[in-house]
C-alpha cells in the first residue's frame, strides 16, 4: 500500500479509537515513505518552494504539537523550544519563522532527533485521546483530523520535494526501482455539458478544507471537455511546431518566464540523443508517449491549449463535470512507483480525472462567496494565499487517494512545475 | 475641458467626418496635456512600469502607423525605419521592440522630432479619411476608433507616470497648480442586493475593447455594497490601528511586499512634523481626509477591508450596482487639476462609481466565457495579460470621461500603486 | 581647441588675475562641449556609473560652490537649498547625496536652470577673486585650483558618458562629425629598462593630486616595454584565436565577468556583415586596425597580454620610462574629434605615452607609502577609493592636455570599459 | 596534536617512504577532523563561499586523483566518472565543474562513499609510492607534496566553513566543548625598522607556492609595526566610538558593504542584554577583551586602523619584520581548542606573528616580479586570483603548523569576514 490511506473522518464523542487508529496510520505511512532514503537525503533543499524531507517531518510534528497539545494545555512541556522557530512554515500568528529559502542549512536537528522529536508528540497525543477521549471537546478531533490531512499533504509534498533534488544531482539518485509497464492512451473525445445554474462547493459532514466551502451557485455556460489527459506524445507535437518559440501562445507573463528560465519542455525532460529522457521517482528513463504529460506549469498548460485551438477548462467545469465520475485514481507509470491498475471504468465521465496528474484549471484561486477561514491561526491555512495562485482539481499519483474529492481545490502559482501538474482539455460549446 | 472628450463611436460607411474630427480632437488633447511640460520632462522614465511622456506621444503615433496606415497599404513609407523597434509596446507578432525598463535611456528623437512624427501620421491619416472615406473596408474606421481608445488609455498614463517622475524629485514639481477646495465625505451606508443570475459584460452598438464581451450571465449572491469610497481619513484610522504591521489582515503576498517594499501608507504619503503630505500633480499638499484614499495596492486595498470587517466587491457585484447609477464622474480635489463638481445626486445607486479613483475588485483579470481576441496583432491588446491582474472598476480623476462605462474592465498587478487606484468596500448579505 | 586647456598653476599672493582668467577658460570649456548637445541629451544616464551631461555642469559648480564659496563664507546664500543633496558626488562628510544611479531621474533642475546656478556661482567666484584677490588665504586659490581639475576630470567624463548613451541609442546620434584620416601604425619594438631604485611620484611646486604624492623610492626590475600602444588590428586577432572562449588566458573573475556579460569583443565594437564596426563621438564607423585598441576592461587587457606572452607594466614601469617622453599626446582618429597631428618624434622613448588612450597597469591603486589625504571633506576625492581599483597611465584622446603628467595616476575598477582605456605591453627582461 | 602535522618536504629520489608517511598522516588527520560530525553536519553548505565538508573530503582526493594518478597513468581507472565534475574546484583546463554555489544539493554521493573514495585514492596512491617509489620521475612527489599542502589549506577551511554553517543554526551546534582559559594581552608597543632594499619572497628547498616567489628585492620605507595584534576590547572601543556609523573611517567600497550588509560588529559577534557574545567552534560564549579581534574584514580592519591613528602594514614590511620573529604559534582561546600554551619569548620581534589570525595587509594580492606560475592545470592553482583580493600574513589558530611560512601568502576579497582574520596595525616612521 503507497499514499494509499483512507482518509479519517471528524469523529463525534466515543470515537476516539478510531481517531487513534487513523492517527497512527497516517503517521507511520509518512515515515514509511521515507525507508528508501540515506540519511544525507533527508537534508538537501533545491529551491526554496521545496522542502527537506527532514523538514517534513518535523513541521508535520509541529502542527500537531502547536495546533492540538500546547493549544489545548497550557501546560504542555515544548519538546524543544526553538522547534517552532524552525517548524513553523508560515503561521505568522503563532511566532516568527525560520527564512523558506534556508531550510536546506539545518544539519541539526539531526534526522534521529526529528523521529525522537515524532515519537514523542504521536505518544502525547495518543495519551491525550486514550485518557480524555471521551471528554474532549469536538475541537479537539476536529484539529486533529486537520492535522492529518495536513499531514497528507505534505506526504505528496515529501516526494515531490525528493524528486526534484534527485533531479541536480548528476548522480541520477533513484528514490524506488520499479518495473517498466507497456502503456497506451485511448482516443480523445469531447464531452458536451450544458449551460445552467449549478452547485459548486464541498457538503456533507465528511472532512474538506474551509477553501471548498461554501457550497454555492454558479451559472456555467454549456461547454466540452476531453475525455482524457493530454499526453507526453501530443505535446511532444507542439515542442515540434515549435510551440516554446511562438509568442502568440502564450500569456505575456508566461513568455517572459520561459524566455527568462530558457524552457523548452516540461519541466525533468532533458534531450539525449535526439530523444527525450525524463527523470522519475524510478530513476531516469525515456518519456513515453502514451503518459499523461507531467510537471508543466500553467503558462505551459495555457500555451499547449491555445495551441491544441482549445483552452483549459474553469473549475466550475471541472467540478460540473467530476459529479459523473468514479473517485478513484490509477497512479503514474512513468514514476513507476506502481504498477498500472487495469483502467477503471469511468462510466459516462471523462476518464483520469483523479490520480494521474493535478489538473491546471483556467481559474483563479479566489474565496467561494460567503467564505469563512477557520478561526485563530489555522485561519492562516488557505485563506492567506488567494492571490496569484491558479486552482488544480484531481489529484496525482503520489496524492493519499482520500485525498481524491470532487471538491478539492488544490493551487500554485502559475510558474510552478515541480508539483505532478498536467493538462486536460475543454472547449466553449 | 480636461479629459473631457466624448467617446468616438464606430462608424458607418459615409461618417468619415466625423471621424476624422473625433481624431483630430483626441490627438489635439494629448498634445494639450503636454503643454505644461519642460522638454526635460518629456523624458523622464522614473520606473519599468512607468514611461516618458515623449514615449506615449510617439508609441499612440506608432499605433494608428502600423495598425491602419501601414497594414491597410503596404506601400505606406514609415516615417523612420527604426521607430517600430523603438515605439512598438509589446506587439510580439510586429516585431521585436525596445526592452520596457530602458523607454527613458532614448534621448533622441527629441520631442520636437516626435511632435513631427505625429503630424506626420496625423496628415496621412485625414488624407486617408478625406480621400478613400466613402470605400473605406469596415475594419479601417474599426481600427481608428480602437487607437483612439488607445490613445485615451494612454493619456491617462501620461499623466500618471508624469505624477510619478515628479515624486521622484526633490524639488517636487507641480504640473499645474490649482487653488484648494473644501471637501467633505457623506455617511457611508450599505446598499443591499438580492441574489440571482445578472447579465454581465457589454453589449450594444458602441465601442468596448474585447475584453468587455460577450455579454453572459453569472450568479451573484446577495450583497452589500458601500455607498461611497473609502476616505484618506478612514484609511489613516487603519494606519494608525498598525493595520500595516498586522499581519492578519495580509494575503501572503501582499505582506511579503509590504515588508520587501517597507510600505508604511498609501503611494506618495509623507509624514512630516506628525501630519501627512502627498504628491499631488498640483504639488506637495496636506491629505485631506474626506477625499477617497488613492495610490493603493489591491494588498492594501484588500488589507484595509478585512480589518473593516468587510471585504472588495467581485467585479460581477459592482457591475450589478453600477447599473443603477448615472455614468459621470466628478474629479479628485486631491489633484487640484479641477474645481469638484456639486455632487451629482446618484439617485439609488452608490456614490462616486465613476471620474474619482479606479476601484480594486476582489476578481482576477480572466477571460469572459466565450471570450474571442481580434484577429492578428491586435489580439495581443487584452487577452495575454488575463493572469496575475486584478480588475479594477468604474475610473478615475485622470480617465477620460468618454471611458466611463458600466462594463469597463481596468487591471493592474496587485502590487501596482502608483495608478489611480482606491477602495470600495461591500459585504456579504 | 578642444579639451586643450592649460593647467593651471597654484597661485601666489597676488597672481588672482591669472587664476580668474584660468578660472573662465575652464569653465567656459566645459560649456563649450555641450553645444552639440540637444536638450534632452543633457538629462540621459544610461548605466549606474556614468552620469547626465547636465549632473557634470551642476556638480562642477557645486564644487567650487561648497569648496571655495560657502567653505569661505559661512553667510554665502546657497543657489539652492536642494542643489547640495542633488549634486554632491559622494562627499559623505558634507551630507547625504541623492543615489548616483538616479540621477537620470531629475528632469529638473532644467537644463536652464543648470546654466544659472553656472552663472550664478562663476560670478560669485569672480567677485571673491576681485576683491579679496590680495587677501585671501593660500587655501582659497589652492581649492580652485583643485577645482579646475575637478572639473577637467569631468569634462573627460562628460565625454565619456554621452558615447555611452549614444551607444545605446538605435539611432546612433553623432556628437561632432569629423572627416576620416588615414592611419597607419609603426612597427613594434621593445625597450629594455635596467633594474634599479627609481624615484616615483610628483616632485615640485606644480599642481598634482594628493595621490601622486609623496615622491618614493621603489626597486623596480629590469624589464621591457613596447615601444607603442596594441592596435585595433593586433587585437583582433587575439579574437579570432578564440581569446575570448579560452579560460587559460583569463583572470579567474575576469573569466567570471566575460561570461556573465557575455562579451566577446571590446565594447561598442559590432560585427557586421563579417566586418567590425564600432560606436565613436563621430558616429558609427568601421573598426581601424591601426588605431590603438580602446574600451577593454582590465580582464581584457590582462587576458590580451598573457596571450601575446607578454603581461602589462607596473605603474612605477611606466612612469620610469615616460621620464624619457615628451609630455603631449595626439587624439584618437577613431574618434574623428581631431586630425591626427603630425607623430611627434618620440625621441629615446616609447611612443602614444599621452593622448590616445588610458594605459592599464598591473598595479592595484594604493596609497604611496607616507600617503596623506587633504585634510576635511576633500581627503575624499581619492583615498577612500584606494581598493578594488588598478591604476591606469597616460591619457586619452578626451583628457584635457594639461592633465597630461608622468605622476598622473588615473584609477577604475578592473571591469571598467567605458572609459577610453587601451593596452601597452611590457615583459621581464 | 590537533592541525599540529609537519610540513613534508619535496622528496629526492628514494625518499619514497617519507613521502608515503606523510602522506598518512595529513589524509588521516582529515578524517579525524571529521570525528565531531553527524553525517547531517558533512553536507551544508551555508553560503556560496563555504563548501560542504563532505566536499572538502572528497575535493582534495580529486585533486590526487587527477593530478597524480590520472596525470601520471592514463589508464588509471577513475573511481566515479562523474566525479571530476562534483569535485573540481575551478580548473577549467581540466574540465567543467559543478557550479561552487550548488555543492550543498549533493545528498549523493554519501559521506560514505566519500570515505571509500577516499580509500581508494589512498590505496593507489601508496601503491604508486611502493611499486615506482625509486624510478618516479621528480614531478610525481612535486606534486603529492602541493597535494599534501593544498589538503592542509583545507584542512583550514572545512573548520571554517564548518564554524560558518553551525554559526547559522539557532540550535547553537558545538564542535568539539572546551575548558575556558583565562586571557590577557600585553601592552602595547611600536617596533620601528629602517628604511632600505629587502628580499622578499621565498627561498630555498623546502616546498612553497609559486606565488611565493621568486626571491626579490622591494624598497621599504622606514616604518613601524605593533608588537601584538588588536583585541577585542580594543576594537569594542572602536565600536563604542561609532566606528560602524562614521563614514570617515572608511573605504567607499567598505562603506558601501558595510551599509548593504548591516555590519555592526566582525562576523559572529551577538549583542545580549548588554553583552557580546560569539560563535566558536566551541560553543556560543562571551567575547573575551584580551583575544585578539576575529572575523573582520579588510574594510573593517583598514577602518579600525584609520580610527586608531594608524594603519595596515605592507606584505613587504611584515616580512621585514617576521625576519626576527620564531616561526611557532599559539591557539586562540576563543576557539577553546587549545589550552593556550606559554606564552613563546618573541626574542626581539612582534609577538603573535604566527597561530593566532591571520594578519590583513595593505598589499593587493599580484603577481611577484617575475612569477610564473606552474605549468598546465596547475597554474589555475594560485595565478588567477591575482586581482581584487588582499594578502595576509601568518597564519590561525586552524592553520596547520607546517604552513607557517615567513613569506606565505594568503589571499582573500576584502569583504570576507568568515575566516580566522585579525589585524595588526603599522604606521610610518
Amino acid at each position: 500500500m503507497f499514499l494509499d490511506q483512507q482518509c479519517p473522518r471528524p469523529m463525534t464523542n466515543g470515537a476516539s479509537d478510531t481517531l487513534a487508529s487513523s492517527f497512527q496510520e497516517v503517521r507511520s505511512l509518512t515515515e514509511r515513505l521515507c525507508a528508501p532514503l540515506a540519511v544525507e537525503d533527508y537534508g538537501v533543499q533545491s529551491m526554496p518552494d521545496a522542502s527537506p524531507a527532514k523538514w517534513h517531518l518535523a513541521h508535520t510534528t509541529w502542527f500537531f504539537e502547536t495546533f492540538v497539545l500546547a493549544h489545548r494545555d497550557q501546560t504542555y512541556r515544548l519538546f524543544h523550544p526553538r522547534f517552532g522557530l524552525l517548524f513553523n512554515s508560515y503561521y505568522n500568528t503563532v511566532g516568527t519563522f525560520w527564512p523558506r529559502a534556508q531550510r536546506g542549512l539545518l544539519a541539526r536537528p539531526t534526522v534521529a532527533e526529528v523521529f525522537r522529536y515524532r515519537e514523542h508528540v504521536d505518544a502525547a497525543l495518543l495519551d491525550l485521546l486514550r485518557e480524555k477521549g471521551t471528554r474532549l471537546t469536538p475541537e479537539v478531533p476536529a484539529r486533529i483530523v486537520l492535522g492529518l490531512n495536513h499531514e497528507q499533504q505534505h506526504q505528496e509534498l515529501l516526494l515531490t520535494d525528493l524528486k526534484h533534488a534527485f533531479s541536480c544531482n548528476p548522480l541520477r539518485p533513484v528514490y524506488r526501482e520499479r518495473p517498466s509497464a507497456p502503456s497506451s492512451a485511448t482516443e480523445l473525445h469531447w464531452r458536451h455539458y450544458p449551460n445552467g445554474v449549478r452547485w459548486i462547493g464541498h457538503d456533507g459532514p465528511d472532512f474538506a478544507y474551509d477553501n471548498e466551502k461554501p457550497r454555492h451557485r454558479v451559472f456555467v455556460q454549456s461547454f466540452q471537455l476531453a475525455s482524457r489527459l493530454v499526453t507526453n506524445g501530443e505535446y511532444r507535437a507542439f515542442l515540434e511546431d515549435d510551440g516554446y518559440q511562438r509568442s502568440e501562445f502564450w500569456l505575456s507573463d508566461g513568455w517572459a518566464m520561459r524566455r527568462a528560465e530558457d524552457w523548452r519542455a516540461p519541466l525533468y525532460w532533458e534531450k539525449h540523443d535526439g530523444a527525450w529522457f525524463s527523470t522519475t521517482l524510478g530513476g531516469w528513463h525515456p518519456v513515453r508517449d502514451a503518459d499523461p504529460v507531467c510537471h508543466v506549469s500553467y503558462y505551459e498548460a495555457d500555451a499547449y491549449a491555445r495551441w491544441a485551438g482549445a483552452r483549459l477548462p474553469t473549475e466550475a467545469e471541472w467540478e460540473t463535470a467530476a459529479r459523473e465520475c468514479p473517485v478513484d485514481g490509477t497512479f503514474l507509470d512513468s514514476e513507476q512507483l506502481h504498477p498500472r491498475p487495469a483502467s477503471t471504468s469511468a462510466g459516462d465521465g471523462p476518464a483520469q480525472m483523479f490520480g494521474e496528474v493535478w489538473q491546471w484549471t483556467a481559474s483563479p484561486y479566489v474565496a467561494y462567496p460567503g467564505y469563512r477561514p477557520l478561526e485563530g491561526a489555522l485561519g492562516e491555512y488557505n485563506g492567506k494565499f488567494m492571490c496569484n495562485q491558479m486552482v488544480l482539481r484531481g489529484g496525482s499519483c503520489v496524492t493519499p487517494r482520500s485525498h481524491f474529492r470532487r471538491g478539492y481545490r488544490n493551487f500554485f502559482a502559475p510558474h510552478a512545475r515541480w508539483q505532478f501538474t498536467g493538462i486536460r482539455l475543454a472547449k466553449d460549446s
